[in-house]
């Protein structure tokens, strides 16, 4: 019985010691901006004295993985996203270890499990709702962690990196105007999500700053899915007085809205113009050929190893939220209104 | 310098005391059944007397990691093959490392240092064409692999597990020559590659069955890519006799085909019926939704997973290489013919 192992150092205990409490000290080990710099200092300091670990850091050295979590691998977005976070850990040295949660307990027990058993330097989240006992766990085994954040979650206590979907309605709406449009649809996104309520918001500041008004009838719901865009090009293309042009949240929505036109024999852009947002290797494929706000998901993917990679060297980051800029890409979908379709 | 380690036991080591060639010790630690059943059971015992260890493993143990190496993770299929076998992956309790090697040698080198440093119980390579150095490298480290191959390659060392190319481009011929349909174009794939033999041969011979002859002039070359399905497209309908109907041997060029055909002012399928082949995500977004030859990737990536976990603990597999089937999936792509088409 002489060999007593050291107890691990707990974040309670280098609070306590610290005199602060433990979310702070989590701050801290998350990067987080929001402490005070000499509160920082003790900590840190703390947090070296009594040799405090990262739970997937082999004594502080990398082991050469990053987990990359989704929820399913079936969203749009995740090769593109897989592609950036593999292209920025490869150049790091580093693997990364793709796993899918699907928003079940017993698969999320199953990561952690696998994640213990064989260590990692970082989590990178791709979750549109970061469950909170998810949240607790990841606290619980010290694991530098980043949410890539395709839509828009506030708030989360561990960093975010996202794009600017504000901007990005606000692009597609100036676009359209500057066409000569002026019945402008909106198909939003799931109203639940802060993205869709920004990507709203840009389309309804660019309406009113071009002193046109905002027509409720115009801006129909959506669920980011191909049905949901279907269903919303059926509702808006029987409307008495229909749009000259249909600006989505979602390039998925997108396609479904195509097919609507199809079926009622109108054509893209001849008939009505179409603008997407993701600008998803879909976009480019799509006939015709769809203009589209583009996220840069791949760029989103790159940063969130960087970032990972910096907590785990137990770097502090600039900001917990970044948004990288979207972008309007102009193809074959949108043309200047025509004098039949404006009437 | 008492405590010398005990060389590792080499394959030559054991080919050499078994009487036979390395690479006949190879195959059988590939799980190949071309080897006599008697040479067979000599060369296991000899690897388990001497205690021969995969590279990968930690003494036989699983380390709970497989790694999935695309050439490039913008290919069309890299999600579905990714969900499959993420999916497969983590009900056996394993992560996946997924990684891209560009066909470049120092990405190849570098995943090659990342997977020594970090051990694996085995890779999954979805690739076109596997590299003579990597393959070289892969037996070095007998890390037992497995090829999860879309498109034909034949004759390699490792197990590759596929799809029924040629009954895919039979049944989809088939299935035109049912609808009334006599002028069929062919897009066909990249000419070096089997599988873009075995489809034509399919479509042919679905031809032949029906007593119709194989017109030159409608079977034209591809890349398998959206723009050599446009180019396709403009050629076949720039003809002074068109086809009726267009079988590609990819969805992504049948998209190229279609943007050809929008181009014109035909419609599909009004105008032209068309068939892909893969039934990617994007088959039931296009418009009109696609009807396309499924090529089975998820689950060719599960029985990936399945097969390089058997092989990891040393059991034989049946079949050097497994064939999944392919299947017709009807959409709204394919039409009867119409008269004034067929004349």
């Amino acid at each position: 019985m002489a060999d007593i192992p050291t107890p691990a150092v707990t974040i309670s205990a280098i609070a306590e010691e610290a005199g602060v409490s433990a979310p702070t000290v989590s701050r801290v080990l998350n990067g987080r901006g929001d402490v005070a710099p000499a509160t920082r200092e003790r900590i840190e300091s703390l947090l070296r004295a009594r040799g405090y670990r990262r739970r997937g850091s082999r004594g502080g050295e990398m082991v050469g993985l990053l987990d990359l979590v989704f929820n399913d691998l079936d969203s749009p977005w995740a090769v593109e996203i897989i592609r950036g976070v593999e292209d920025a850990a490869h150049a790091a040295g580093s693997g990364i270890v793709v796993s899918a949660i699907h928003r079940r307990e017993s698969s999320t027990r199953q990561w952690l499990q696998n994640v213990r058993s064989r260590t990692s330097d970082g989590a990178i989240l791709v979750t549109t709702d970061l469950d909170s006992s998810l949240r607790a766990e990841l606290e619980e085994l010290h694991m530098p962690s980043v949410v890539v954040d395709p839509v828009g979650v506030p708030d989360l206590a561990v960093p975010t990196i996202g794009a600017t979907n504000w901007a990005g309605g606000l692009s597609a709406t100036d676009y359209l105007i500057s066409m000569g449009h002026r019945r402008i649809a909106f198909v939003a996104g799931r109203p639940e999500l802060w993205c869709s309520r920004a990507r709203l918001d840009g389309y309804r500041a660019g309406l009113e700053t071009a002193g046109l008004n905002v027509d409720d009838d115009l801006v129909v719901p959506g669920e980011f899915d191909y049905e949901s865009g279907f269903r919303a090009g059926e509702r808006l293309f029987g409307l008495a007085d229909p749009p000259t042009a249909v600006f989505s949240a979602s390039d998925q929505m997108t396609l479904g809205v195509y097919e609507a036109l199809r079926r009622r024999g109108l054509r893209v852009p001849a008939d009505i113009s179409v603008i997407g947002f993701d600008d998803l290797p879909e976009a480019r494929w799509a006939s015709p050929p769809l203009t589209t706000v583009r996220q840069p998901l791949a760029e989103m993917g790159r940063l969130a190893v960087h970032t990972v990679h910096r907590l785990a060297r137990g770097e502090a980051i600039e900001s917990p939220r970044v948004e990288l800029a979207t972008e309007l890409v102009v193809r074959d979908s949108t043309a200047p209104v025509t004098v039949s379709s404006a009437e």
